[in-house]
């Protein structure tokens, strides 16, 4: 059983069951090539993910099943395997789940397959669902990458303009370029490329005067994790846009899977922002451009509180709130 | 006349007459090396400007009056001077100000050493009156650089940081990175370096955040021009902070020399903001990051109303509005 068709997009799976092996874009070489990596070994898988070839925790999840399903195919023993696989990105909980609902299956390899498509299906009722909200030639401003790459194949927040642009609705697009890592401006800008969707990037302090000057319809952003009262934990810099939107009246939604809302997590004061290293600051692309040995804090995610949300959207419809 | 004594500063000034000649700092080679370049030619000088490595309105009046100066010294013809000057950054009003003041002086030598001494007076000034709206330990966080580099000397957002520090006041200081220029990670990190003050760089889009955990107690920063009515023109990212430190009740301060404030300038919906180079944004440091042909908006400053700002502090003193 193949992964679900993409043949109408321009843009390939980010991660593909091939029958016998796995294959997924390295995003390391984005935007300048589209480089599709054919994945025999776990060794291999395992060098991809810890990476960064491929990243989103969606595509993460999918990954973790596939590797536990070529590992059962390659008659491997699946503990040690899945040691392996959940060791190269620790606190990436999607991985994790991947690898042990693979595992738990009868048939690891089936398993997999249903993962990835589930996503996708996720994706597209988010997509339909989300097209409501997108009013005839909206602005929409976003952050971050939360389209096809950061997915098995459709994306999140960009599935909705995605989705909005396919039924006609005209939306053009503001890219947060995203720093530190510019996912936005690496990852982000590629897709609205590769979809013909008109898009500028701009730097992530901008956003508020495009509010002012009254450039922006609508921001939509996607989600790391939504607690039970509906706070949500999203790329940093989603709470800044978050607070500027309310300021200037803007309605501000959040596009994610059910399987995003952690039940067991009350509100947002009780998620833990993970703390990466400040390299990735002081240094751009490779190249440092702060002073040496300048100090720097670099918070990971942010945490945007229920009531500057206007919507949820997710598989099930758009919401106002979390039930 | 020698420029004003910094024998007390780490930092070198900006520019300085040096009786037949100017010396300044090539800021394009830092935070890596401080290098003073020593200018013996108006052509020599009309390359630095146009390169940036002189930059900062203050710092750049202070550049035109001491061009006008050594070519009155070499027996030039001034109005050809004035004219390949003011040609290097043609919207910079500081630069055509200090050519046109020193071209106007009986002595334009004693007249480009009065300009520089001024600028710093106003600045020590600025640093002694902001003093007042620091409190012992204060978490100050800064955008762009507003230090003794873009100033003949001293500064005015972060020479008040730097006279509390001085005062005993024990500041720290979050730094903005401030993209896409980056000149706090790279100009404003290096200042507080070299003047031993505890500072920590973060991107942009952290702020609400570090407002949002308590971390800021206070936000100072400068202003290119100021309305009549007391809007602020400044770099990106400014109006954000600003709206940011409102929604979280924390004290947002403009430091600025009098001479930026603009009586003809009736309210900040009448400047015009300049456009630059979409360049600016796709590349870091020389290297592209977003996809080839990606679309680019970079506007570089951005204007935050009179009710946002807390109090102007000028060399005249502290004051919630412009009189």
């Amino acid at each position: 059983m193949p992964s679900p068709p993409h043949e109408e997009s321009p843009i390939p799976p980010t991660i593909e069951w091939m029958g016998d092996h796995i294959r997924l874009i390295d995003q390391r070489r984005l935007p300048d090539e589209l480089v599709l990596v054919e994945v025999h070994s776990i060794e291999k898988l395992c060098e991809l993910i810890f990476a960064l070839a491929i990243r989103g925790a969606p595509a993460l999840g999918a990954a973790g099943a596939m590797g536990v399903a070529l590992a059962s195919l390659q008659g491997r023993e699946l503990g040690g395997v899945a040691s392996l696989l959940k060791a190269t990105r620790p606190t990436a909980v999607n991985l994790a789940w991947g690898v042990d609902r693979a595992r738990a299956a009868a048939d690891p390899v089936a398993e997999a397959v249903r993962i990835a498509a589930h996503d996708v299906a996720v994706n597209q009722a988010i997509g339909a669902h989300g097209t409501a909200v997108v009013p005839d030639k909206s602005r929409v401003l976003t952050h971050c990458n939360t389209g096809s790459l950061a997915c098995v194949g459709w994306g999140t927040a960009l599935r909705v303009i995605r989705s909005s642009h396919e039924a006609g609705r005209r939306p053009s697009v503001w890219v947060d370029e995203t720093r530190p890592v510019l996912q936005g401006a690496r990852l982000t800008a590629w897709e609205l490329q590769q979809l013909g969707i008109p898009a500028t990037l701009v730097v992530d302090s901008m956003a508020g005067s495009l509010m002012a000057a009254g450039e922006v319809d609508l921001a939509i952003v996607g989600a790391d994790r939504i607690a039970a009262n509906g706070d949500v934990a999203n790329k940093i810099g989603t709470y800044s846009l978050a607070v500027l939107a309310r300021h200037h009246d803007i309605p501000f939604y959040v596009a994610a899977p059910t399987s995003t809302i952690d039940p067991a997590t009350a509100a947002g004061s009780d998620i833990v922002v993970e703390q990466r290293p400040g390299t990735e600051v002081v240094e751009v692309g490779g190249v440092r451009l702060a002073p040496e040995g300048m100090a720097a804090q670099n918070w990971a995610f942010d945490v945007t509180p229920a009531e500057l949300v206007t919507g949820y959207i997710t598989e099930e419809g758009v919401s106002d709130r979390i039930r």
